[in-house]
């Protein structure tokens, strides 16, 4: 999938507050990802590696959902509401295909 | 699964270009990320912050399967050879479960 | 997920030609399984099995998703529509994760 | 994937006893397949349908671990020893990805 929607924003911004969580989490996230660079540089038992991955993987998803509920509370509620929700469903699905991945 | 073994080495150590190219590939994960906080910091449309999510999660799973490759055919085959296979094999098959998630 | 509402039905009824199309999708993975049942019977390769089975997840997977969009743009939409959306579309992300697995 | 190995056999045959616990799995899976062509037929909720596509999921993962479990124990174990493991490891990372899907 590709970014189409460069210059468009969710119907209703996001709080300073739910920013904040995302990023925290993301920052969690890109500590988690030197840490492995760090273990390929000593040369770490490839297993320990897999597990550290795969935990990324967990985090991940985990804030995809966090993304995924909101986008489905705020904008996709608000275009059904307005009668047009049909393309934001499919869009949904979309995304959800590409999380099943 | 828990980190288990935190002194063990692969059997054979990594080469520098091995090292090299996995660590390239993390750090490019690693801008990604930070991509990201950018994005939530600026408020972008739920879809792309999605959509970028999802590209991190198949570059994880790419650097994962190299990972697994390289451990297969060293450390499992090295003690498939030695006659004491059985436990590599399982702990190989846990974390591909892991991976499939 | 444990199974919650066996007495509640989709907010419109499936048309009969919906639910052939789902039914005749089903009987053709029913089939698959049978056929790996033989496989199995007749000692296959153990790739040749795995292959079958990769099918049917992807088979099974796809007749999920036409569910999950028919549930979204009808029953979702419907109680989005009536001001109580919420608690469905906590159940249509509970079912999402369940499906990322 | 493709079905390459038509005639190709698991490098030491399956037991009745694994063969049987095998056919008997596939045996109910079959049955959960038809029990959700019911519920379509009785136009069940959506969610009641979707959770019973995902427990099939599971059980199929399950069945194919199984699978994988042994060709690596078998199979590939068998071709590492005789020297010539690095072809089976590449066609099993390939199913790794298929069921990382």
């Amino acid at each position: 999938m590709e970014e189409k929607n460069t210059d468009k924003k969710p119907v209703e911004p996001r709080s300073n507050k739910e920013k904040e969580q995302i990023i925290n989490r993301l920052k969690r996230i890109e500590g988690q990802v030197r840490g492995i660079q760090n273990m390929v540089e000593n040369d770490r038992y490839c297993m320990d590696i897999l597990i550290q991955l795969s935990a990324i993987q967990a985090a991940i998803k985990k804030v995809g959902y966090t993304v995924m509920e909101r986008h489905t509370k705020k904008c996709v509620a608000h275009s059904i509401k307005n009668g047009d929700g049909e393309g934001m469903i499919e869009e949904l699905l979309e995304i959800i295909k590409q999380y099943s991945k």
